[in-house]
């Protein structure tokens, strides 16, 4: 066991907001910066010796390799939240947990899934998909077909219109990141840009919208301006270098960077060109809640600017006072974020987080701030900018713009969609998160 | 079923080097660039209504949504190939089907493992890391103590030593993409700067070299210059997001981006700081290869420019004439890959390649050209260069420095090191791909 505690506190990092928030460029100095304010274990030779007694599984052969790897049996926690675990006939959620991941994006296995009839079992050398509507020549293309084209890979993010709804209610709702935030999610896509499709059937003119649809038992539909289309609009066929996993579309999907994740139509076989939008069910019902003001908020495509704090957050306890890294997520469907700020004291003062290179368009963009925690109260929030220069919005202008809600809203509750407010996460003296408003 | 094949052949794209290789610039163009050569199927407006007749997975409710997803059972073929599935005690290997995959990083799930003594089954909470040695004051690091600490996110290739051995054989050896380059990988790793935590401890400024070894029950070991330790080496806990497979460190690993995989040592328990390298087994004997002047090749470290086309390759049968993009990875110890050549001709008239952006140092560079097979015979190449100025040497450059094997060479034959010339992969006229020396 270690034999003596490192008590060098840090004193020569600069405090740059109340709290104990320190300068981002301390990142930049190397480990001399932070030496002295970290939670190693001091031994004595003898003692480190100690330490290096065989452990059980370094006395013998371990497993072998499987063909394809899963996460180790002690992450056994580390996996989405299921609404709707047996599948029974209704919307299925699955929430990634953001409080146990760390990087940029999401790994397969946890990138979130929103199923309103279930995961189709789709042949993929049976599946087609068919461009149609105002154009030249109607267009199918196999599997195989779309394979020979030109292909393109980015990151971006993928977000639930609905993600985040829990802060519409009037009293915070005790919960962690991934039942606030899980409905978002970020990976690398591969596949052909929908223009080179779209321009090979030759697009008639008089078409301003066209409709995405699924081969899931519902025929899950939206509409989508030409403009996106013609944009950054991609036939995604991989996922993070694999083809896409069965919750996100296998075989393939339509990616709308930034986009309303209803919108990015998975298992597409149909993309129609038409002159107006078809009102189907989920742009004229679900995506479409009444303001305050008695209008209907309908094809408002953009999921806007947006961060919050993954570590520490509810469910990582603080164990004892001292040095911790504050990180979390931004992104925006309007581009790059260009900065985050972070507050320890619920927004009274505010410190710049350093963003992890490379910064990349309407992708996860984790930030990071040096913190020492004196092991008093603290309130935690981020708010992010965008290249484009929009900002995340406070609660409050978001509340008086789109209304509230008593209690936990429903997915096809009103208000329930949007919500691009800060999380406030209050550090409790034993160490505990709890999600509050500040 | 399609009606009429498209015909226009995109006469309007310029063919740049033999043998169809098309300018890259087209890619910047547009689909409308693409239109004319492309192998979409024109159909009926009845015929496209037909498509759309509904099939059977569009007939009924879906799976439900995995708390940890895995790929789709379609796709049970894109595994690791091992070459000891039943982890008899020696080496294993399981390598990446990097001729399935696309895009610019892989999976967690079919990263590539090696492992001497199988993978151990470490419980996070009771493995410890220790720093001793020529160090001021040893430290011992729990997994809690290293997750307060300031965090990166990098993506890093790893590539084993032996990776591409099979190149040095006289006589090309037939094999896929997989079998002669699988034991190379990319991912995003995050974890603590190794700098951060050995100026906590305190460098001896006699200490030239550190000591990383495992917890495995090899207790693999080798020696890491200090000035490589100081620059970018990390602790890495996180992979691709999640925490590291059991197979590439679980719950820790040394990682050096760009250097030999082998010294990239998993499941770290121990960095010891020392005035020499410790001549452990690895380095003196496995890769220590014997040159044809007599001298051992020892030390090397750097896995230098290299790249290959993994589409098309062997086990991906061309449909066909007509439009193909060719795309393959490219990566450097050395920096970003500042440019890839391709041939279609083996090596006599050459294209450049298209990037995918953003192009990141030590990390895969996915490259495209676009091609028009007219159906002949046609000998695909790649050649990248590196921003430190470093091309991908010929064969020949390679056999005459290193030497060359009667057959495939074994992981510690001489020689089997560091290969990193160019790959031929030869069309044959029924569409079939094969490995070959041009």
């Amino acid at each position: 066991m270690p034999s003596s505690r490192s008590t060098r506190q840090g004193e020569d990092l600069e405090v740059v907001a109340r709290n104990g928030l320190l300068d981002r460029r301390a990142f930049f100095k190397g480990g001399a910066a932070f030496a002295a304010a970290m939670t190693g274990y001091a031994l004595s030779d003898t003692a480190a010796a100690q330490q290096l007694a065989d452990d059980p599984w370094s006395r013998g052969a371990g497993n072998p390799i499987a063909a394809y790897g899963v996460p180790a049996p002690f992450e056994k926690n580390v996996v989405r939240t299921l609404s709707n675990p047996r599948g029974e006939p209704r919307t299925q959620h699955g929430r990634t947990p953001h409080h146990l991941l760390n990087g940029t994006l999401t790994p397969n296995g946890l990138h979130f899934v929103i199923s309103h009839s279930g995961n189709p079992d789709i042949d993929p050398d049976k599946h087609r998909l068919v461009i149609h509507g105002l154009v030249r020549r109607p267009l199918v293309f196999t599997l195989d077909a779309l394979m020979r084209y030109p292909m393109v890979s980015r990151m971006a993010f993928v977000e639930c219109g609905g993600n985040s709804a829990p802060l519409f209610s009037k009293e915070p709702i005790d919960g962690t990141v991934q039942a606030l935030h899980g409905l978002v999610s970020c990976a690398e896509w591969t596949g052909v840009m929908l223009s080179t499709l779209l321009e090979e059937a030759g697009i008639d003119p008089k078409a301003k919208w066209l409709i995405a649809e699924g081969a899931d038992s519902l025929a899950l539909s939206r509409s989508v301006p030409m403009a996106k289309a013609l944009d950054d609009a991609m036939i995604a066929l991989y996922q993070n270098g694999e083809r896409l996993m069965p919750g996100n579309g296998y075989p393939m999907r339509l990616l709308l960077p930034g986009w309303e994740g209803n919108m990015n139509v998975k298992w597409v076989r149909r993309i129609k060109l038409v002159e107006a939008p078809a009102m189907s069910y989920y742009e004229a019902r679900t995506y479409a809640p009444i303001l305050p003001s008695g209008k209907a908020y309908q094809f408002y495509f953009l999921q806007e600017v947006k961060s919050f704090v993954t570590h520490p957050s509810p469910g990582l306890k603080l164990n004892g006072p001292g040095f911790y890294e504050i990180s979390g997520i931004a992104y925006s469907a309007s581009g790059r974020i260009s900065k985050v700020m972070v507050s320890a004291d619920g927004g009274k003062s505010w410190a710049q987080a350093a963003l992890q290179e490379p910064v990349l368009p309407k992708a996860f963009a984790r930030f990071r701030v040096p913190w020492r925690w004196d092991g008093g109260p603290a309130v935690l929030q981020s708010r992010a900018w965008d290249e484009a220069g929009n900002i995340q919005p406070t609660r409050a202008q978001i509340i008086a713009a789109r209304g509230e809600t008593k209690t936990v809203p429903s997915v096809t509750g009103f208000p329930s969609q949007h919500y691009n407010g800060p999380t406030s996460w209050s550090i409790e003296r034993a160490g505990e998160v709890k999600h509050v408003y500040a």
